[in-house]
């Protein structure tokens, strides 16, 4: 049957040849819109021969692209495969550095061809151009994304013209066209219990804390920026938990937390509401611990500041049992997990880990003698930290750069940055029990591991962190009590003490004069310095770095920018109308517009990589340690630790007590397990901050 | 640029031919899988110029195939264009009962052909032969969807064989390969909020009850099914709502809710446990009246009785924020929903309109003449009622038939249906205003519009039916007053009382001498009698029966059947770690199979549709009617009101303090407006049960 099948069809079939176009070089090439019926008439038809592209058509796009009054949205996802040559696979495969500047290339031009003429003129119209990106590569082909506005007049689109402006050969495997604008159901947003849980094991756990005083007051001033108590009381919380405690009690036994972007992004506000298809809010988020030790979010308020024209707005949103409260709750999440991500990625990534390790590498290389033992100590947890630093100045955190035109705060990005830095940063609580401490979130306990009593238990990067913390703090007492034998040693190192005062006074001259400086004056003083910026630049940077793509690259679950303000605030009559009749598409316009979604998935996925020659802790001693039985012994415990510490991480994530971690679906929390596979694993702590 | 790019491409490049297959009549086709660089390889690349339809295989599949160790599913989508002699769109367009005939068909036979040779044999490997499926059509294609198990000694798929079985020419446009093993992310499934919504204005809004007694406790033996207590204990409830009253306030305030499916199914959890690919619970679903006038879903209980082998089984799920409490929730969803389904399409539609209807028809027509002005009222109220219910005892309820393979009681609906008839149904409640007192929905109230005040005000059910009732109430009084002047012309109506005691004796002859039957002594008797009748047929029909599609439809918002257990029952430890590894492939699993999903979407479609030839309630009088001006006048005001109904109903969906049918994203509760136009509208009262 088969072989009769193939032989001789009875009805004469068209030929239709499999994938074998090529596009390579800068050659240009026109890939015709083939799938709808209307499309195979007139010029594309006409001229099928000369076609050296498939293109598939979403069966609606011409009749919309038709029948559409205003200009509609286009989209073109571009299908890229690799060539036999292999010239792709180097695009493909090879993740790096090149790959932040290739997101910024231009490398395909897109021309839509209308498939009519200008009834005026006769002539061709205008064709409508743009240009597109690298949406995400994979071992088998790359996507590359464009977007178009096509106005009513343009007609069908009859055929898509393509250059390829890259460097290298591509294959164009095939274009597929859809409107932007068709009703999409969205299901989807970051649920509750997963929302709870990522402030706890999640790409930001740095930032949730412990709820010590209620109401929840602002410290800014009341004549600038409104009344500053906020709207979250003591009822609308017991609306929720007084079938397990009052306010009152949870206060006292410490159960309830709160995400507080509320100070920092409040005087922001007005500013980036400015700024073009985005808005902003100051926003509190308070969760309840469960008796299951996960946190369930009661509350998030979002706070529009008083201005010369406008009196201060705030609202508080919940859980609802009724569709518009149910929405208004996904959009406030929204905002909540914007402002999140954007405090992340300014704060918590880059200002605490990238930018301030700079201070003590410089410092390093002009104080210390590469024959040092603290430089020699320090080396490998420097490495390329500067030169990332320097791309990230220029394809990332630049004006107008990646990050500003991504994430919520805009171009406010680097200052907001700048100003959490002179209210936040204290180097004496960048250590993570000092860090855990201040936000709550641990005591001190002489009884507990580590000297700390965690407030939640099942805190998985405190838990996992402090595991990685002790083991650096033990080996670095191996280290220093072996090369300073007593105090003295330390204090008069006058090379050790040039760095840190260079450190103190150069690095962090805005702040030289702050009574938090530890000083070193004895061999514990050197000991806990040296584990604050080690683990700085290994379990912090580890923590919430590698993570990025597999947290943040689907951005319902974290999006970068909420974009329009809550339908409840000045919406116009015609804006609460659309809110209504679909609020799916109000949520989506909400979201990161699909340029911005794509950019900052391909981007987390090229920060999310190991590098094949990442150096991990505890791999690979230093040549010089070798040859010393001491230091050598203390390092090869050292390394035996973080092996042993990968064998209970992953006894944690196997432990179904622990919910923050392990349940039904849940990712495992990883990002402390000390070693990784090259690529985008989700684990692995290396040495420096290298990505 | 263009014309250059169209004239002469530097790199020459490979024809690529648009969509012009022909498969017609029970022409053979053969359908090559192209998209993989893999299936360029080989047989299938040689042949390719016999190709005559092309297809487009997710990347996956070949390798998946290739590499698995268990058979793998693989499903197909085919797509079917209308031809150019319009013989499509006959299928296509017409919608009605053949439909039903089309479901049941085999019209495209395809078969999957191996890439390689047997390495024993040298020949060509045994094909994997399935019937594709219709899942839906549109204007501009349908869809045929098929399934195919492929054994990992099969290889890769170097083509698929399509034979067309069907009468008609169809023009294949695409065949799109994929496996149905790949992970799928599935975030959807009822959301709480809509949950409890659709109880009071969904597709079976006559089941949600008051809850009167608690705890709840079974009325079944206890030596049979175990312990008839619920573990929905008075704590479990106030955990949720003790921030707002307690269990004993909310009870005195009728707060809480039930939808109990425990003592109907609870008998048949073993026999449909026997049954192939299902299973089976008894259940519970507790919900609070938010302050807001919504229902809240708090609890639902699953019930395994006790067998012979194995004790009673029972487990309370509730929202949860822990990931594994929040997929057992969605799961105890799944199967509560799934009981909804089933007794709305057993018990509320099937049992308590289409059936218990055929009785008054079938003893009318031997009793009264068709000059009997009770004959000429209720005629219209019949119209085409005999006949569906005809096909749907060939097509739907038939053994083995749709409502069978895809709805949870399997094999025993129909015996569930008659249980559900011998233990619920009552004449007497099957008014409007006595079922709704029967479910404490409603209470009497003299001082209240039509006599009644509704436990939960925003009850759009009980809101726009209590309108229509009171219409035909008001429009019977008028006619029968107008006809019997007194009552003893009812009492002495020989045709009448004959016809009335038919229904009672012979039509009912199980429950002939249940005390509850009306007898006919007054003009209200037979008011009442007669408008229970018309109400059944229209009003309580449309209810239950033009929303099918715009809620079931989409499974995971109502599934019609939950095929696994809870993963907390019984589970093996393989099944448990699947669950735990990818909880969504469990839920899917869960919900209703492909072809169920498939073949209940097609049917509900079909029975959501009002023919163009419907007549609707108030429409066109009786030819007699005109020649007699006082029934004109009164059928007059009749339609006029119904007319008023329809603003009121419009008001109502468009008033936001009417949560439970107006809010963002909400479809308005438009099923008891009383007209529709022809197709899938949703909306539409017919005179009579005719679908």
């Amino acid at each position: 049957m088969l072989t009769q099948g193939l032989r001789a069809p009875t009805h004469g079939p068209s030929l239709f040849h499999s994938h074998k176009p090529v596009l390579s070089g800068h050659v240009a090439s026109c890939v015709p819109m083939v799938a709808s019926s209307s499309a195979r008439r007139g010029r594309a038809s006409r001229r099928r021969r000369r076609i050296c592209c498939s293109a598939a058509a979403e069966e609606s796009t011409p009749a919309v692209v038709a029948a559409a009054k205003r200009p509609v949205t286009v989209n073109a996802v571009l299908t890229v495969l690799p060539t036999v040559g292999g010239a792709f696979a180097h695009i493909g495969i090879t993740r790096g550095l090149d790959d932040i500047g290739d997101l910024l290339g231009k490398s395909l031009h897109l021309e839509l061809v209308s498939a009519e003429l200008d009834p005026a003129t006769g002539l061709e119209k205008k064709t409508i151009a743009a240009y597109a990106h690298k949406a995400n590569h994979g071992v088998e082909a790359a996507k590359y994304e464009a977007r178009f506005s096509v106005p009513p007049s343009f007609g069908e689109i009859g055929a898509v013209y393509v250059r390829n402006e890259h460097h290298k050969e591509m294959y164009l495997s095939d274009i597929v066209l859809s409107s932007a604008d068709d009703s999409i159901a969205v299901n989807i947003s970051c649920r509750d219990e997963e929302f709870g849980r990522q402030t706890l094991a999640g790409l930001n756990p740095v930032s949730i804390q412990l709820v010590t005083e209620f109401p929840l007051v602002s410290k800014l001033d009341p004549n600038i920026y409104g009344p500053p108590e906020s709207l979250i009381t003591e009822e609308l919380i017991e609306r929720e938990i007084k079938g397990i405690m009052t306010v009152k009690e949870a206060l006292e036994q410490k159960k309830l937390f709160i995400l507080d972007y509320h100070d920092l992004f409040l005087p922001y506000v007005h500013k980036i509401r400015e700024l073009e298809d985005t808005t902003m809010y100051a926003s509190r988020t308070v969760f309840f611990l469960t008796p299951d030790d996960t946190l369930r979010p009661l509350a998030i308020e979002l706070t529009r500041p008083a201005s010369p024209t406008k009196p201060q707005w705030k609202q508080v949103f919940g859980p609802a049992w009724d569709a518009t409260g149910a929405w208004l709750w996904k959009l406030a999440k929204a905002h909540a997990l914007a402002h999140d991500s954007g405090y992340h990625q300014l704060v918590s990534h880059w200002l605490r880990t990238h930018c301030c390790v700079e201070p003590y590498i410089i410092a390093a290389n002009r104080q210390l003698s590469q024959m040092h033992p603290i430089y020699r100590l320090l080396h490998p947890h420097f490495r390329y930290t500067m030169e990332i630093n320097a791309l990230a100045r220029v394809y990332l955190i630049n004006a107008d750069g990646i990050i500003e035109q991504t994430f919520s705060p805009g171009k406010y990005s680097l200052e907001l940055c700048s100003v959490a830095y002179g209210k936040l940063w204290r180097f004496d609580m960048e250590s993570l029990p000092a860090d855990l401490i201040r936000r709550g979130m641990a005591a001190e306990d002489p009884a507990a591991e580590h000297g700390l009593k965690l407030t939640i238990e099942d805190y998985p990067y405190a838990q996992d962190g402090l595991l990685i913390w002790s083991a650096i703090k033990q080996w670095l007492t191996d280290y220093v009590n072996y090369y300073y034998p007593d105090a003295s040693h330390v204090k008069e190192d006058s090379e050790l003490q040039e760095w840190w005062t260079e450190v103190r006074t150069k690095g962090h001259a805005d702040k030289k004069d702050e009574p938090w400086w530890p000083v070193l004056n004895t061999q514990e003083d050197l000991i806990h310095v040296l584990t604050t910026i080690i683990w700085v630049a290994s379990g912090h940077h580890a923590a919430v770095n590698f993570g990025q793509y597999h947290y943040a690259g689907y951005f319902p679950n974290r999006p970068t920018i909420a974009r329009t303000n809550m339908p409840v605030e000045d919406y116009s009559d015609e804006e609460f109308a659309k809110f209504w009749a679909k609020p799916e598409i109000t949520l989506l316009h909400c979201y990161p517009s699909q340029i911005q979604a794509t950019i900052v998935m391909a981007i987390l996925d090229v920060l999310s990589t190991h590098a094949p020659d990442e150096e991990y802790l505890g791999r690979g001693p230093e040549a010089s340690w070798a040859q010393n039985p001491v230091i050598y012994a203390a390092f090869e415990r050292f390394s035996g630790r973080l092996k042993e510490i990968e064998g209970i991480i992953d006894g944690r994530n196997a432990n179904p007590e622990l919910k923050n971690r392990c349940g039904a679906g849940i990712v495992p929390y990883q990002l402390l397990k000390p070693y990784s596979k090259p690529g985008v694993t989700g684990m692995g702590v290396p040495n420096s901050i290298s990505i």
